[in-house]
């Protein structure tokens, strides 16, 4: 996992690179012909830092400075009695005996970072690192910037090219397709010499045909042939014959490896686990995002299921933490993540997750604060029982569903009982004091019973302020995920909302995930296997490559792509259509860790609809492998993991 | 003024334009070969905007959008129905009718801003802008920034050329000497082409001359034989003769225009006044500067003493409220302006006497809320006798001086409550409650009175904790020029204090500034023009062209421009050292604005020690000329001031 890697790296402020990188993810973003940046507050990065670490040399040591910041490097030597300036990226000997090393730093287009090159000094994560702001920080770090050449500022892409699989001349020019969706950049070679195309991008081939609906289209560059990346499955060049150029795709990505394998008796499954590993790998990048094509954007809710989903895939802590540091920006909380109140509390659940998937102390160290500050600023926000409601113009969203959103929410008291729950679990982790969390956990748990709760209907009821006392699926089902509610409790929720064909079904992907978690819990996978089959193998049928967005098997086939009113609007690969990675991994191969500090973990199948199944996951450093089959029932083993980097 | 120009200008998020440029000054500063960036928090300008403004159009109207930032146009025609989004750069044509437009900009490396032209719909100060985070604001603009082909983020310095008045060949190399001291860009031009060369740049002949302690020295570029811009006098160029190249010095500045003349029958005067405001102009580009060479930074304490000098010289408000604005940065605030609590308290005061100078209302109304959260900042910082005391770290400084510094400063109660009574008049002036603030000065008044008045003394001590009672000059200076203490008081002060051999002189021009202040106001105006004529005439005698950060007239020439242990460490041109105009013109030509509200001012002279005196003095928008000679006595008039730019 490189957590202890030797040697030097680049470092900056903690939190500085994400956020950077943050902003160029959610300025990406582009529609027809414009960016469309995300509507939400940017958190930036600091101008001014010091970097600083004290030394005991035994002999004289010498360490080189590489960073594209101004500012200067300061020797005190304590033996010597001597301090030294020098500029950056000069030659410094220095020692013996106590040394005391500072970099000082400032830059305003990017976020200032250093590289020290040298034996003994070198920069690595145990610099502390000082902006005159708060108090000092250990310094943040990547393992993808580990060489003086490299700029932190510009992520370095690994890049695999793909020749289209088909051409085909229409309409006066030449369609393209790809083997699959990838993020790449389109290059165009000019056969009669350089004269200005324009490349039509689609996810699909109706919109990559479709001159004016198409989301993306380029002029390659002149000198380069080059397109920007974008998402793409089929290109098309109007005004073009086949025989005036070749074309390429390079497709870029961050080269996150896939860990887990899953091969069964079901082929159907093996498909919609091959094309969801597809999808989520497209989704997952610097960040998690929502969908390649559209939003491009770093969503809380999205990511929350991400970090679920990742645990079973690639096991890879490094895309968490990025993301949730993006995410969670700077202090002073002013707005809720993504300006949606659900969103600030997905981010606790996020880091939960992510705490138990890892044991990631480190991390639950640097961000604690952070938790605290968001966890202060949501209960700044109570109404006069002590619900958790946001303030004026925040978004209360849970899901696009019809809901009645009068008052103090239950699905919010919801997750903001079981973030107080998370705070208590991290608390204890790193020995910070638990009880308050623990306390204001049953307290919250208490009143969502007494005023949510509904003994007659035998549910809990949307709110309770416009006396409607509604009931929909989603508080419930939060209910069930986060073990809310008593046993009794969940059995009627089952009978009389999950499976209650009167309750208005669920009808995004997003919300479906939490859905199928709650069924798969109470014991309903049989259900949720059919569904999966039923809704994933739906879209497969309807060709996808990767999953979507949205999946409606009643709507007709020319208006598949369509949504928000715009005709190829849906996002055709979107993460959170990637669920039956997690769903299959977790409730069906039935691995769990059960004791995040020391990553213990227990294999509870149930494959009683697999005729066989072999299957690695990944648990930490370990590769886990499962076989199944009807006659030898289980057999499990694990490997070390070794991360080729 | 400018105020209430008509047509087009560039806008940005308030503060922003500052906050960047602040950071581009602020980390300005080379030393000897590597950059030196103010050692304190950086303040960072917003990355995601978005402007709105709402029309009511007779008719169609049309508009373009010039911005280096990523974003679209949203434009709501709500008659129509209709809702349109538009790239960035294209033409609109949008109405009749009720019209909502939009523009959403985001941008990192930069803060996004918008020109916006167009005969109806065009960017100005009236648009409102949001981040996403705060309450909605009016759109910051600039006079220097109207046409659409500019960039806000790049200043376009006004330009004049100097020809070298002298060139020298010595010790192998040449030395070119200018008319004065500039901020300016060395090019060379190479008669028998290009090769590299070096060029030393001095404030001092002999700075330049010293190739291992000068300041700045460059490679001019290749490609246009340019230095970067930089403090220089002479500069030298070794191993090379005066024949293989020609020299010129680009001086770059803010054109801001000097609207005050100084002709009296005191020849010496007259040059201390030409000299200071040689000195001033130089240290007056985007923001008041300590000094040109050193440190090249914005400090409050310096800012403060400039806005004074301002007031009398260039009367332009327009610097005033881009040096507040970069020096206070956003809130929440975390660490004293500066890092220096004096400093902070300082920032208060010159928001102070910018209304006093300009009646600025509309940026009172701006910069209120910042007022507020720095007075409740420092209001979080006092001991238990409600004595303001800053935090463990922070900097107490007043002066470089021996004060005892045990415990609550006097001094620093002083600025504090002046502090509340700026914001009480501040508040009065903008019709918000001021009751609160006048009480609090009122209080603590009394309190300082109670603590830190010595009856036996006739004197204000330095600090109590310590039991040492030492009196020093500085609270004392500010009880008077602060007009906190009692009448009977203040004489004592005199006679005890400022006129006492026995109390240790002041050593820095910086509170001299204040000391000077403080005699002319007791009516000790004669000593006064004897000090200037002897401190500041003494620099002329050595040969000064700008006034210095320091001068002792008992250090021998070979040191004189040493300072901080630093050979060449003394600026030679430094802001604070132009005080002697603030000095002639409110306490000898006795101009004073008497009402804030309406520029009313008066003219109380005192010109007993000068023959004769024609001056012109700038008062808002009017230039007063003021003619004084024995025999005729005062004459006064007024005119209109009418800019170009």
């Amino acid at each position: 996992m490189q957590e202890n890697r030797k040697g030097p790296v680049w470092i900056w402020y903690p939190g500085d690179f994400e956020l950077y990188h943050g902003m160029r993810q959610n300025f990406s973003r582009v529609e027809r012909g414009f960016g469309w940046p995300a509507f939400w507050k940017s958190e930036g990065f600091r101008n001014r830092i010091v970097f600083r670490r004290a030394y005991e040399l035994p002999g004289e040591a010498c360490f080189e400075t590489y960073s594209s910041a101004v500012g200067y490097v300061l020797v005190q030597e304590i033996s010597q009695e001597r301090e030294r300036k020098f500029p950056l990226g000069t030659k410094v000997t220095c020692g013996p005996g106590q040394v005391r090393v500072s970099i000082h730093l400032a830059k305003i287009e990017t976020f200032p970072s250093v590289y020290v090159k040298g034996e003994v000094i070198y920069s690595d994560k145990e610099w502390s690192v000082e902006d005159y702001s708060g108090p000092s920080q250990k310094a943040g770090w990547s393992k993808y910037f580990t060489r003086e050449t490299q700029d932190p500022s510009c992520w370095d892409y690994s890049e695999k090219v793909y020749e289209p699989v088909r051409a085909e001349e229409i309409n006066g020019g030449v369609l393209y397709e790809l083997e699959t969706e990838l993020t790449a950049v389109v290059e165009i070679r000019y056969h009669k010499g350089y004269r200005p195309l324009r490349v039509y991008c689609g996810e699909s081939r109706e919109e990559a045909l479709d001159l004016v609906h198409c989301y993306y289209s380029w002029e390659p560059d002149e000198k380069t042939g080059r397109c920007p990346r974008c998402a793409v499955r089929f290109f098309y060049i109007p005004d073009c014959g086949m025989d005036e150029i070749s074309v390429k795709a390079i497709h870029q990505y961050v080269d996150i490896p896939v860990r887990a394998q899953f091969e069964g008796s079901d082929a159907l499954l093996n498909k919609i686990w091959e094309v969801s590993e597809h999808t989520f790998a497209l989704c997952s990048g610097v960040f998690f995002i929502d969908g390649i094509k559209r939003d491009k954007w770093i969503w809380s809710g999205d990511a929350y299921q991400s970090i679920l989903t990742n645990q079973y895939l690639m096991g890879d802590p490094d895309i968490n933490r990025r993301t949730l540091l993006a995410l969670r920006g700077n202090d002073p909380m002013t707005t809720h993540i993504n300006t949606i109140i659900d969103y600030s509390l997905f981010w606790i659940l996020g880091v939960g997750e992510h705490y138990q998937a890892y044991g990631d102390q480190e991390f639950l160290e640097q961000i604690y604060p952070k938790m605290r500050s968001l966890m202060e600023f949501c209960a700044g926000q109570v109404d006069e029982n002590g619900f958790f409601t946001g303030r004026e113009g925040d978004w209360v969203y849970i899901d696009w569903a019809d809901m009645d959103k009068t008052g103090a929410l239950c699905a919010e008291q919801m997750l903001f009982a079981k973030c107080w729950d998370v705070m208590a679990a991290v608390s204890r982790a790193i020995g910070e004091n638990e009880q308050e969390y623990a306390e204001k956990y049953q307290e919250l748990l208490e009143k969502i019973n007494a005023f949510y709760w509904d003994e007659e209907k035998g549910a809990y009821i949307d709110s309770f302020a416009s006396g409607q006392r509604r009931v929909t699926r989603h508080a419930n089902i939060f209910a069930v995920i986060y073990d809310l509610a008593g046993e009794e409790q969940k059995a009627q929720i089952v009978k009389n909302v999950l499976l209650n064909d009167q309750v208005p079904q669920i009808t995004t992907p997003y919300f479906k995930f939490y859905e199928m978690d709650a069924l798969c819990r109470m014991g309903y996978r049989k259900e949720v296997l059919d569904k999966v089959k039923e809704y994933w193998g739906g879209m497969l049928e309807r060709g996808a490559v990767t999953f979507w967005e949205e999946y409606d098997p009643n709507v007709p086939k020319e208006e598949q792509y369509d949504m928000y009113g715009d005709k190829f609007g849906k996002s055709l690969c979107h993460a959170w259509s990637a669920s039956p990675i997690y769903l299959l991994a977790k409730y069906f191969v039935g691995l769990r860790i059960t004791d995040p500090l020391t990553g213990a973990y227990e294999i509870e199948p149930h494959l009683e609809e697999f005729d066989k199944l072999r299957c690695v996951l990944p648990v930490r450093d370990k590769q886990v492998h499962i076989q199944w089959d009807r006659e030898n029932g289980l057999a499990v083993s694990a490997e070390e993991y070794v991360e080729n980097l």
